[in-house]
């Protein structure tokens, strides 16, 4: 089937990949660069961790939770304007015509090449209605049952990126020889090398190229870190 | 005009509403759950706001810079893919032309049906390619000169949100008859208003029930501040 190899080539993301990238592009950022702002102010380990863990509860939560309503909302905003145009090509059945064949104009077709098509879409009214939701209001069917695993995925995610530039400072906690400044140089290490690793699986899936995309997002959490740690220490 | 009257009605958020709805939703909750997670662990309003702070930085910029490339990206990808549709109804038309029947056949319309507007749109190679972008790839056209004022509103937003949870622990570094304590329960005050009217506000640009938005608004910053709270208290 020539059709389907065609489509695929444009293939980007899937929905879980796109989910874990979400979830932790600002997992590994948002922890790391505030536990280096923290360090930047204050030299007890167990409070950067406190901090660090407390940050990576919330934003999950708040990534997570937040996801998972915007996607009930959606699919209820969905749900209400397809009843909408249900109704409407029942009741206003030439306007909704006339609709149709506006959409058809845009793209540069007189009302005598569209005619046909719009006379045939008018004789299946759910196919009618799908074509509205699609082209008139520009309206993709959400999957109501992906919000759960959805919302699941983004906070895994997150929590998965914020504990790899918290781990050193965790160990400095057990390991009394791991001073805070070495816990700091080692987060900033291995956090930029998951950046970077990160950055590149992700250009891999989303069609960026995948060596920009690493540097771009390691870029990211270093300016997000600096800024942090400039600010903590001015203020401390 | 009928027809502008009738698709108001679908009318939800302008891209402002939805860029300062972005920002906002995150800077309201996360470093009000920080602050109120480090307050069951931390008697120190000082690091309390310093930690605040060095999250509103790195949150806002993660989030107003990730925007920024994402934006981008979307834009880079948009003009590749437009590129191959172009490259792709000269090249192989007769492929293309078959692609537009597809569409047109998911909605139920016999290949006699649609071979008068695949013919019509074959003679407007432009038109065509817009047709294409849309409708076979669902790619809507970004605009690139939005993704610096969408990333700098984010940004914006965040900080303006997460200064109003600090806002009494901040006070409190100036007034010392101001307990953390007090601070805490400040701020759970202010920004448990501050959640819900924004809530509501959002409700009615994205066409949720106000009432219903404004208490899952506040809700999400419950839950995200009552597990900082709890995380943050069984370690320290």
């Amino acid at each position: 089937m020539p059709h389907t190899r065609h489509t695929e080539r444009h293939f980007t993301a899937g929905e879980t990949v796109r989910d874990i990238v979400i979830g932790m592009s600002d997992g590994l950022t948002v922890p790391f660069a505030l536990a280096a702002g923290l360090t930047g102010a204050i030299d007890h380990v167990g409070i950067i961790v406190t901090a660090g863990l407390a940050e990576i509860a919330a934003g999950s939560i708040a990534m997570g939770l937040g996801g998972y309503l915007a996607a009930k909302s959606a699919a209820e905003h969905y749900a209400k304007e397809r009843e909408r145009e249900k109704r409407e090509v029942v009741e206003i059945p030439d306007e909704e015509k006339r609709e149709v064949a506006q959409v058809f104009h845009s793209y540069g077709l007189s009302h005598e090449e569209s005619a046909p098509i719009v006379e045939a879409l008018s004789k299946q009214p759910k196919k009618w209605v799908d074509f509205m939701m699609r082209f008139e209001l520009g309206l993709e069917k959400p999957d109501p049952k992906r919000a759960f695993v959805s919302a699941f995925t983004i906070a895994a995610s997150y929590v998965a990126g914020g504990l790899i530039p918290l781990a050193p400072y965790i160990v400095a906690v057990y390991v009394k020889q791991l001073s805070v400044a070495t816990a700091l140089l080692l987060s900033v290490a291995v956090t930029l090398i998951a950046l970077f690793v990160f950055g590149f699986i992700k250009g891999r899936y989303t069609g960026t190229r995948p060596m920009r995309s690493a540097l771009q997002t390691a870029l990211i959490g270093s300016i997000a870190a600096g800024a942090a740690f400039l600010i903590a220490r001015l203020i401390s």
